[in-house]
């Protein structure tokens, strides 16, 4: 028997208010790589969503998000913990090895959550130049399991990183459905609880291509616009990231597709619990279901 | 006084056209990453434009295109050489060596051209493990100083790489413009004359985003789409880079818009040679063009 | 409670064979970079031992012995498998990370041994971009929990390695403790099982400082020597390694210093066995010894 | 007609006295990785001669002291820039590129010495994220050309580093010839003009194998061990590199070595001026001779 997703958020297409706003914001010349008024005014959109004191910084894809995010804090000798299901661990192909050369700790877990006693287990050898040195905790919210950290959780985890001089980088792939799951606000469980370095992905929930890298403290952005170039992660005609973004965070539009994605995944469960065949392994918290689905009725979902 | 270009192609909007392929590829689910209906019809497209005998990847942007090409067939100790005008040299951040751990061995040129002269003096230590050891040549088609190669010319590089157990990669970026310029097929200065690896480009020529890159020897592709992968160049709804292209080859919108730029381009030049403190530096051949200017007047131009 | 070595074997002095052999290769000029006579000889001597058709390279640590063959077969989106206590995965700092670009995939083991079914673990995803994909098997023998592998392990580890189009990979860093202990010659758990690449421990064993790396299958070998070079492991006054291994492979030095260590080791156990605190956690087999001690006698010891 | 030298300072044997001293520190066992008196004594003595304020860290050869040293005050979107003669360009297989991830902007050189004027060609493009940021600017003493830096050369290119937030780095695999050549002490062209990073070469001038990286502002130190382990350059039985050390730099050993071979390369430029035939092209400051030599006296010499 196998647990696997019903499906990739990735199939599904985009928002028509995106598609428009690509239309719309295809008049005439304006600066390339993102010094033009459409990446201003997303640029504004995110500052005044997280609290102000915040640099953004768009990218193309999520993996380009998490890598160059982590790269900013990392030299590489230091590592990584994070759990052994998080998306840099098991979907990126080694690509956080590859630019950054860091070594990721994972720990293993039940529900795609990290717990400070799961940590704590790699936080040896401090100082002893034969072992990598921690120096990024990595969480991802809603997790790979579908599961949601609290803010409670996730204070006590920044606070755990920051007390060994550590940093928390939040993959946000899926945030959206973790703000709508917790009915709460983006910065309630990020810049409020000590997260340092986002991923705030928008391509799963609707837009065609673009995510933001988010830092909470804005001198570990020094050296990001570098980085993100030499990462081959620099759009010279950034307006077309910055416009679907504009469009995702007006009319709470990226509210109302994370609330109809959550509302089809607990419909989903619910008729899946029907199946007597079929166990529901994890509690639907976010937009993920993940079941024990005997082999022989795949073929038939 | 300064020698500069007179503005960036990724300064410009869209084609229509292409906002209009976008919104019609927005249909339904299709699956991701690129098993798609819409990926394999473009990829078809660029498979009879060259000959048929091709792979092709689609990737977001130019440097993407550049460095993961290279990277297929190089190893960390090996080298590149190519112009000290070349854009992998200039332009991206040092992305080739980051990513590739390669050397570039810079041949200094007038106009932006490599010559088998030019590139022979890095043809030593061949088999000297103190030296990194030359494997590819890669030129720019048409070049950063906006020169074109004739066919003739690049037959004459690619034999020289061959035979040298080296393969020829060029940088495609411009190669519309260039195509145009020579007034003839993209198949005619590529496949026919033994290149190897092509970065095509479409962005500075109306593209949103996206490239492509083509392997005229589909065995260098074989591990390609791991490269692509951990090379952050995955486009999760890659149907929205596909249906670009197939905008951008149909009825041939990729030659009127670089008929239209080398036209601008050549109408720009004549009008500063009637300013008699401009001195073009360069014969304008494709859509670039490079002049002495003199600094008083730059503010007014 | 602890469970710790009880030193390094790295504390130790070096042979006095050895310093004699440096004193005496330390006549006239020879050629830099391993072309001298010396070096021939070494690697004539390991040809022997290991039945002829291997490639020697000689490098200065374990490390960099470990780290270079590994590389010599992966590519960056590639993957190594290994246990968990494994010393490129504890004690290398992440320099495979760093210099291959590639993650490790662990396997938890109670005594440093790799199984087929924790290996096994690992083994999915094969052909999915998304995922690294596993390319070399590497183990270590004797262990890092002083345990050993059989010969018949070995060969199973290697069949399944190559059925999956994998190299198998061994960290001989204590390979003469290995050879003593099963009272086997070098090759019966080597070049007769299958192993590929191999990292011929010295140092550990008296040696002053160098290590070999061993390909049995020559082919692997073949940009070795710009890989050394480039991994900084190239040796100019290369003689005075080879000069060590010529006197540690005459005359049975490797073995009386190994007999003599592995001795050592089962006293120190049979002593410790009487103190009633400590419990000797894993059977002595080669020169190391686990324990559980209280922490209030460690001073002691 | 070739330029080449007559034969690499690497083909000569080792010193006695160094012999003696490996031989005498072959006593029982000391603390493994650096803690051992031997490596105090002779980071004692190296602070002596540089002026106490310095930080001192062995390895194990002169591009593992040159690539490890770049590494400590870079990251992989900066450049170094250097002679296209520099022994970092040309003859260590790219190593500083793989293992930095940075670009080496090089300057050409008649005689191997870099001026302000040929730095400031590459002092463009600073804060724009296209270009690779140039952060050290590498020189060599002796070059490889055989000439040599005055103090105030140095000097003048240290200020001109610092002003432009650039650290200044020094490969000294010749210094003992250069200091002899100049008539002066090791400090007085190093710690006193504004060096930043040293290594601090041996191995050229008698030893076996070692060398020294020496960080002159002791700030940039701070994670050194860690690169060196990742480098692969932390010797286990570090005692071996030391004691060579403490026998080069006791009783002038050094200075008498570098006399003759500077001697000796005065003798062979003498002699070799006397044949119609060969036209030495650079002055012989120190222990190197370049000369146009026809080819079909080559077999001769």
């Amino acid at each position: 028997m196998n647990s696997r997703s019903f499906a990739s958020d990735n199939n599904a297409g985009v928002h028509p208010e995106v598609i428009d706003a690509l239309k719309n914001a295809n008049q005439g010349h304006v600066i390339a790589y993102g010094d033009d008024p459409y990446t201003e005014a997303a640029g504004n959109k995110l500052k005044r969503i997280f609290g102000g004191d915040v640099e953004v910084f768009f990218v193309y894809n999520g993996t380009g998000a998490n890598v160059l995010g982590l790269s900013s804090v990392l030299d590489s000798y230091q590592a990584v913990i994070c759990a052994d299901t998080a998306h840099i661990q098991t979907d990126e192909c080694g690509a956080p090895e590859k630019f950054t050369g860091c070594k990721l700790l994972t720990v293993p877990t039940a529900d795609g959550k990290l717990t400070i006693e799961g940590i704590s287990k790699h936080m040896h050898g401090i100082g002893f130049e034969h072992h990598v040195q921690p120096r990024v905790i990595s969480i991802t919210q809603a997790t790979e399991m579908g599961t949601l950290y609290t803010p409670m959780e996730i204070r006590e985890i920044a606070d755990y990183a920051h007390k060994n001089k550590m940093f928390l980088h939040m993959d946000g792939a899926r945030i959206a459905n973790a703000a709508v799951a917790l009915e709460l606000g983006f910065a309630d469980f990020t810049a409020r609880t000590g997260v340092d370095i986002l991923s705030f992905g928008g391509t799963k929930n609707g837009l065609m291509f673009g995510e933001a890298v988010i830092f909470f403290n804005r001198r570990l952005a020094d050296n990001f616009k570098y980085i993100r170039k030499q990462g081959m992660q620099l759009a010279s005609k950034m307006r077309y990231i910055s416009a679907q973004f504009n469009a995702y965070l007006e009319n709470d539009l990226w509210r109302k597709s994370a609330q109809h994605a959550n509302a089809m995944a607990r419909l989903l469960a619910s008729e899946v619990e029907k199946i007597p065949q079929i166990k529901i392994t994890l509690k639907v918290q976010a937009n993920g279901i993940f079941a024990i689905v005997p082999p022989e009725i795949i073929p038939a979902l």
